[in-house]
């Protein structure tokens, strides 16, 4: 894309998340240009300036969010964070992306069947190589040591499901920041996979014995006895 | 609703599910009841002996899938059980449910605007009785010291993230049964919310005295020192 003006871009911006609101109300078929540049309060040549066509716009709707997000995991996979971060990160700020276009998220979402093959091929696209890199990430932190034992497929599906559905229940003003969503989420996600976690003790005498042998083996470990 | 022979029932759960891949395919407006019977290849007055009417037809799903789920979480938080226990097996039952009707859950949830009044009302009451049984069960969890201290509306919706997510990626055969699916997800969720997740050493001699120093309070509690 050729680098737009930062007002073109606020606009562009504007437009999108309009669009999708109105898409989410109406369905695609419904809604034509004319009904968008009227949301906008613009004339329909000026709407030309920002998109050509309705598939034009669904396209860019997929380049604004989707492919983002499978770019910034990509990134994030190859960098040399502990794998435990790579995924705090990722569960950060993808939280963070979703609540802040949370229309368009649904919209995409929810309206796969309706999009035309191409724009479905990139955004099919962006959800494999996001799916793909999560796992991975997990896969290393599996390897490392950071994480449990798990099942990389199922952990990624869990934790795809508990970002993504931020876009359908997070409104500002409901009572908690996205800050404090993307924090209370980062803690239970990393806690449900860390290997310390499993540590938690049968009950009674044998569970606190069992745990003091668990770490005396740990420090004859690290001791190299 | 009256009870029905098991032959009757039989038929009516498969209607249901021809009915929302239907509905999901094309679009409630689009589709006829004609196109309903056709699909299960029977006559349309054979279809009024189980339906009267598409709006019958929203109403049945509703009371099929959202009203089941929160009267099983309603029970279910009355019981005498753990809080652990509690929630593991409100996500146990839940993403077997979800499985075995992943079609229905799926329009429910993504046809919400085209839900006729009536049926809205009932499906939203059904999801408000699941949410807050939910959080009234992680708050019981943090009061009874088993759960850590955490935010039970954010755990909430990242609980049911998680597994309503499953009706829109799993798949018989697809690598994982409901089981494993549905463990995977109870040990990830229970360490996620537990107290002890946060045991997690700092690396070296110091994280491993410091485990030991923790784990010999422990068994001192247990003891009654």
């Amino acid at each position: 894309m050729a680098k737009a003006s930062p007002r073109k871009d606020l606009v562009a911006g504007e437009l999108l998340e309009q669009a999708a609101a109105l898409f989410a109300e109406r369905g695609f078929a419904a809604t034509s240009l004319q009904d968008i540049a009227d949301a906008m309060g613009i004339s329909r040549p000026a709407l030309y300036y920002y998109i050509k066509s309705k598939e034009d716009l669904l396209s860019q709707l997929v380049e604004g969010m989707t492919e983002p997000i499978a770019a910034y995991v990509t990134e994030l996979r190859r960098s040399d964070l502990p794998a435990e971060e790579k995924i705090a990160t990722f569960v950060r700020s993808t939280v963070t992306r979703i609540a802040a276009s949370a229309a368009r998220f649904r919209l995409l979402d929810r309206s796969e069947p309706d999009l035309p093959p191409s724009v479905l091929r990139k955004h099919e696209q962006g959800k494999r190589r996001v799916l793909e890199h999560l796992r991975g990430m997990l896969a290393e932190g599996v390897q490392s040591g950071e994480f449990r034992p798990l099942d990389e497929r199922i952990v990624a599906f869990s934790i795809l499901g508990t970002i993504n559905w931020v876009a359908w229940w997070y409104h500002e003003g409901g009572g908690s920041t996205i800050d404090e969503v993307a924090d209370e989420m980062v803690r239970m996600i990393i806690a449900g996979i860390t290997r310390t976690d499993g540590r938690r003790p049968e009950p009674g005498l044998k569970g606190a014995f069992g745990l003091l042998r668990e770490d005396l083996s740990h420090l004859e470990r690290l001791l190299g006895f």
